[in-house]
């Protein structure tokens, strides 16, 4: 869970050909230098973030992507490399907002733990800003075999292990994916499938109604995954 | 929530243009006489569950629907209506295993409710055989704002309104939906994202986990949606 890029800074996925994540001069190439240039690398990212959450993960290629940023196809595997390589960086970015959880997690008393993550979570959610590019990676991943791999990847290394790193209990993985199954469910049935009366539910007033549960998940030493509860 | 049509029987959903659910011979557009007969309209529902299974509610038309089942369009038309009541009659037969979980939540004590809840889901689910059509249906739902409106009419009359008949506490709908938060949330991790150890745990370790959640949300007069908890 604690893969290998979670000390990459965001933007830079392991394993793009350029390693560095900056274009190198040799090696690119030949017929790609017309969009190349300072800028172009956040060109082709917005490019794919547009591509992939208007299109979703199946019906965007490279291709695609190279054309809305005005450049070669091959720039856009030399930048970033596979098209899982190009998704992955693109919504790299809605994850920001996510990343700041261990944080407000730390950020009090242990009683108040499933108060704050459920509200932080539901304030993420309820923002069309952050709101929408995370529906559009939910549809990819939901939908695609290889889009999900990536999603795993990414919300297990940088959000679900780091919440788990803050817990100072036994199962600290499963009890965050207990706790994250619980934020899911609300997600998919408030935002997604838009179920009354959940869909219309004051934010303040499911806070109070979960963080009973994710408080128990992330703290109660009863809680023993794989010893039968 | 308790809709128009909770009393008709399965694959005969309200709205369709012959009523009641059987081709009339009057009426019956020109030239789709070729596939009509015996059993017609169930080839029809079965290559519709095909389609929509293989390809989702997007990709989907009465016409493709038409061509699997080897009769024209306008007689899918005429059995069922528009492509959203295809879609439902064609998902109706998934919820089948659904519908028999307010039966399994009245027998029983009311302590053991969120148990046996828990484990009538996960059930569901660990079946390949049950979970495959499911599955197909929440891509579709997940990505289609219109599957999603038939989605959310059939669980809502089928299941969540059912359910919520069989509690004796304030705000039942509400209650329910918190609960299928929990189970929704599960599924979406262990089936579809498969993040680990979620996806490999015991499910028995899941009941074991989720029950007193689920109890919670259903039965403790603590919960109290709308009052701020």
């Amino acid at each position: 869970m604690s893969g290998t890029a979670s000390g990459t800074p965001a933007g830079t996925p392991s394993g793009t050909p350029a390693g560095d994540g900056t274009p190198r001069r040799r090696g690119r190439p030949a017929g790609t230098g017309a969009g190349a240039g300072a800028g172009t690398r956040e060109r082709i990212l917005a490019a794919a973030r547009e591509e992939f959450s208007a299109h979703g993960f199946d019906k965007t290629s490279v291709r695609s992507i190279g054309k809305a940023a005005g450049v070669d196809a091959a720039l856009v595997h030399h930048y970033f490399g596979t098209k899982e390589q190009v998704f992955a960086a693109a919504i790299e970015l809605s994850f920001g907002p996510a990343l700041e959880l261990p944080a407000a997690l730390a950020a009090g008393d242990h009683e108040g733990m499933g108060e704050r993550v459920a509200r932080f979570m539901l304030g993420i959610w309820e923002d069309p800003v952050s709101r929408e590019p995370l529906l559009a990676i939910v549809r990819s991943a939901v939908t695609n075999e290889r889009a999900a791999a990536v999603f795993r990847g990414l919300v297990g290394r940088r959000v679900l292990a780091r919440v788990a790193g803050e817990l100072r209990v036994p199962d600290p993985e499963f009890r965050v994916q207990l706790a994250a199954a619980q934020l899911v469910g609300i997600i998919m049935l408030r935002y997604v499938v838009k179920v009354e009366p959940m869909a219309s539910a004051e934010p303040e007033d499911l806070v109070a109604l979960v963080a009973p549960t994710l408080q128990r998940y992330l703290t109660d030493p009863d809680v023993r995954p794989g010893a039968g509860g």
